[in-house]
Formats: structure tokens, C-alpha cells, sequence
């Protein structure tokens, strides 16, 4: 069961082996938006974002006999990259599943973290059989990018590092803000956050039309995404919540935001001008609520999930313009 | 006298108010140059650069009665938002000589902090004789960007974290690659290092045509740059080395390098794709370094102070073209 120990565990294992990314403030930003803003920049994390944290975890829990089988996993980009770079530490064979159209960035970097990429068209193909098939197949071990015990422990490692981050500065959070794909990121840290400091209120922010979460929060149970939306966040426009992530978020929530692309747009190059941070459009939504209005913050601190920032140069040159 | 007592009381001073900075490595990064690549990242300090360091520690040695009439600085930007924050905790009056041509980003900024800004043009006025004739005229203390012992041991407190980020991880670094302008973080970090980790080789390194920290370690004596040469590196184009940072480089320093732009430019969109972080041109002078071959780095350890990140994003999505 996914609880405080269990994470505990996986913060254990992940110990010399993550980075403990900084929660970061700048004094013009507080200014600007009229409360103390702490930044968790898991930007900084390897890989470029949180998911190394959630798949060295799921890794390192394996039996020897069974991690030996090398691992396979599905994901549009930033799992790839968590996966492939854990799979490295332990010496052992990845494969990964990725749509055709993921960012050159993030499928580059798979590569070079020594993966083989299976390539597969988004529209018309199933990643999670394919990736079922391949594990049938070589006897591989399936890392799923979220509904798993022990990948959503790996992400809630991001949840004691904040609360003893804020601790050390002798400072409790009014509200955490977090991006939400599938809700492995959130049902982790929130499961921390609701042992260890109850009072923060949290929520989860997703783009406009991949507000599945959201809604889902809302009737109390899990809706899926019209197929029709597009967005600039690849990172986390899953089609609907997670079996498993689900129900820990909605015990655990108070509820979620939607934002606008412009808001995201304005988030990513707020962050670049003022807080010096690369971060992707998916993991910017988080400061993208806040700029939309979405929080009363007056006086009050927030921590906002900063949780990747695998973005390609040329497109956020070209202001995210299609290319 | 400049020495390792002064720059631990800074540390001291500074202790609750500056960002300890993460010293940051990048698998991919250290595979592609060949060795361990630590980037001690300046440019997430307050004020988007370590000058916040030394403005900080001068303001806080004054005695109440010096400082309660207020401070003055010139600067091409980076000092002067330091000063303008520092000024800004102890709530006196800061006013700052700044170039016409300085960078907007940190123009705006300054001026946000509350500090008064006093425009000069760099071709035919001396922002020094300005700033000395506003302290004579206002009783205001001169802030010097580098040519002052609290300044330098405001900076050197980079030092003494790098040391204790290094051994926290049981490391210790080979070379030490230092951006340098009049040469007050070079003199502060190498005065730390010499004293406790004497092994590591210390290198400044600065764009081609401003190399006058270089030619003056092999001279033995400070020589100054050609007036002709022009640069992105805005940061970090002083006319020559310091008086008192000179003296403290000369005695630490194992040489230095010099840098085309274009190398700068690689090392800028690098740390932007690869590390998560929004370096200016003359922040990033370290890596190009590496990037231009001038350091043998295989296998070995090389710390790389990013020194600040304050870019107008319009000119980075231009790849620095003139706009």
C-alpha cells in the first residue's frame, strides 16, 4: 500500500543516487504575485525531470533474478529518460516504447542513456500492448509510468524533501500547486504532504481539455479527456486518470485548476527570465494557475512543483509556434 | 587583508539570506566531455547572480551610522541589482551608475528593487568619478564591484560551499574554471580553495579581446584590453584587472583562458537544453572552455562556476543577433 513508509523506503534506496533538488524563492517574483513562491525545481533532477526518481525506485525494488530480465517501459518522453538512466545504474537492458512524434530532445537523450527505442504512431496504436508484448516476449520487467506501488513511492521522495526543506527554514506551505498526467507525482507527494504537514492544501493543475483529473475530482470518479484537445504539454496529456493513482488523489486533494496555453507560455518565460529555470511547458502549469488567478495568494506561501524541463531549443526559440 | 577568516565571517553574515546554490552534474554532460562536471549554479542566487554575495557582506561590516546614508554603485547590471536587494533588507538608499546600453532585463530589475538609477554613456564618461561625485555630494558609501576586501570576501563564501558540497559527496575536483571580469569572485573563491583544497588547479577564463586577466598572470603585472573589441559577454568586460583582486590571482591562480564568442553561444544553448539553466554569455565562459578543449579533462573533476543568468529573453530567442 502506498503510505509514508513506503516512500520512506524509496528515499532510503534513491539516496545517493537522486539529486536533492533545491526549492528556490526570488524576492521579485514574491513581489509580482503578493506571496512567498518556493519553487521545487525537479527541472534539476537527472534526467531533466522527476520520473528518475519513480523508475530507479521501481527498479532497485526488483528481485535480482527478475531485474537480470531488463525492463521495458511506455512513455511520451520523460519516463523514457527515468528509465533508461536507472536501468543504467543497475547495468541492466531497457527498451522503450515512445509515440514517433515525442521531441527530438527527449528521444535523443533516451538513446544516449543507452535504451532501445520501439517507435509507434500515437493514433492508431496501443503503447501498453505493444510494451505487454515485448515483456511476453524477452521476459522483461513492465516499469509503468504511474500506476505503480512502488514508481508512485519514488515520486513522493519529492514530498519529505520539501516539507525538510521548509522545516530548515522554519516555514509551513499554505498551498502546493503540481502537474498531473496520470497522478503518480501528485499521489506520492500528497500522501507525504497529508502525513506530515495536513494543513497545506493541494491541488492539481492540468491544461485546458486534459483536465481529466479535475473533472474527475469533481464527480468522484475517473473521466476520460475528449480525444479532440491538443496541447503544448507532452508531458502530461494522459487520457484519463490512473487506476491506481486515482483514489489515493482523491482522498488526498483539494481539488484541481485548468490553464489556458497562454498562461503556460507565460509561465515558461517567467521562469526563464526571473527564475533562471529551462522548464517544459508540462511541468510550468503549476506557476501558469497561479498567474491565471487560479489561488488567492495574498501573504500566503506556495510551493509549486517545477517537475521537468525537456524542451527542445528550437521550439521555444520559435516562442512554441508550430514549426 | 583578504583571508580565509574574513571570508568565513562573511558566510556568517550572509548565512540566512543568500541561496546556497546546488552544485549540479549531468550524466549526459560528463559523458559527452569525458570526465566529472560539476556546475556550482550562481545564476539561481538572488538577483540571477553572485553579486548579491558581495554587496550583502560590504553593507552588512558598515557600522549603523555609516550605513543609514545609504550606498552607491556603479555597475553594468549584475552588481547592481546585489546592491539594490542588499540595500533593500537593510532598508537604506541605494543609487546606481548604469550604462545606457545596459541589458533591459537587468535595467528593469534594478529599478524594481527600489534602487535609483543614474544612466551614463560608457564611450565618454567615467561611471567611477559619477558615482564618487554623488558619495561626496549625499554622503552615501561607494559599493566597488570588486576593488574591496568585504566585496571580495562576499563572493569567496562560493568557496567555501563548493568545498562542503565536494566533501559531502567525499569528492574532490582537479580544476576549478572561473569567469572573470575585474576579478572579485575569482580572488574570493581562489583564496578559499588555495586554503582548503590546495591540490585543485585554479583557471579565470574570459571572451577573446577581453583577456586582460590572462596576458596580465603571464606578465606578472596588469595590463589592459584593446579598446576595439566588442562582446555578448556584458557581464564581464572590465577594462583591465583589479588593484586588489590582481595581487590575490596572481598568487592563486594557475593561468587562465581565453574564449571566442562562439564557443560562449554553444556553452549558452548547452546549459539551456542539457542543464535546466538559463546562464548569460559571461556566466557560461567556463564551459566554453571545456567545450573549446583548453583543459585535458579525462577522467578527472572540474567545478565550473555559473556566475549569473540574467539575459533578456528576446535576445536569447535570437540566438544574440544584433536585434
Amino acid at each position: 500500500m502506498l503510505d509514508y513508509a513506503l516512500i520512506h523506503q524509496a528515499l532510503t534506496r534513491l539516496s545517493d543516487h537522486r539529486v536533492v533538488t533545491p526549492l528556490l524563492e526570488y524576492p521579485l517574483i514574491n513581489e509580482m504575485l503578493g506571496g512567498r513562491v518556493l519553487f521545487k525545481a525537479e527541472n534539476l533532477q537527472k534526467t531533466g525531470s522527476f520520473k528518475f526518481r519513480g523508475a530507479f525506485n521501481k527498479i532497485a525494488s526488483l528481485e535480482p533474478s527478475q531485474r537480470e530480465r531488463g525492463v521495458v517501459a511506455y512513455s511520451s518522453g520523460n519516463h523514457a529518460q527515468g528509465v533508461a538512466a536507472a536501468a543504467q545504474l543497475f547495468s541492466i537492458d531497457a527498451t522503450v516504447v515512445m509515440p514517433t512524434d515525442a521531441p527530438l530532445l527527449k528521444r535523443r537523450n533516451t538513446e544516449k542513456l543507452g535504451a532501445r527505442l520501439v517507435l509507434y504512431d500515437q493514433k492508431t496504436e496501443d503503447r501498453k500492448a505493444i510494451a505487454e508484448g515485448i515483456s511476453a516476449k524477452t521476459g522483461a520487467i513492465i516499469v509503468p509510468p504511474y500506476d505503480d506501488e512502488m514508481v508512485m513511492a519514488g515520486q513522493g521522495t519529492i514530498g519529505i524533501e520539501i516539507v525538510t526543506q521548509l522545516r530548515m527554514s522554519r516555514m509551513e506551505a499554505d498551498f502546493l500547486l503540481c502537474p498531473v498526467g496520470g497522478g503518480g507525482l501528485m499521489a506520492g507527494i500528497s500522501t507525504v504532504l497529508r502525513s506530515l504537514m495536513p494543513s497545506t492544501q493541494l491541488y492539481c493543475v492540468e491544461p485546458e481539455g486534459f483536465d481529466d483529473t479535475r473533472r474527475s475530482l469533481e464527480q468522484g470518479r475517473r473521466l476520460a479527456n475528449h480525444g479532440s484537445a491538443i496541447s503544448i504539454c507532452d508531458a502530461i496529456i494522459t487520457p484519463m486518470p490512473g487506476e491506481m493513482t486515482f483514489p489515493v488523489n482523491l482522498a488526498n486533494l483539494d481539488g484541481g485548476f485548468a490553464v489556458e496555453e497562454s498562461a503556460i507560455i507565460s509561465a515558461v518565460d517567467m521562469l526563464f527570465e526571473m527564475a533562471k529555470l529551462v522548464v517544459e511547458p508540462g511541468g510550468a502549469v503549476g506557476l501558469a494557475a497561479l498567474l491565471a488567478n487560479k489561488l488567492e495568494l495574498q501573504g500566503r506561501t506556495v510551493v509549486i512543483i517545477l517537475s521537468g524541463g525537456n524542451m527542445d531549443l528550437g521550439r521555444f526559440r520559435a516562442q512554441f509556434k508550430v514549426l
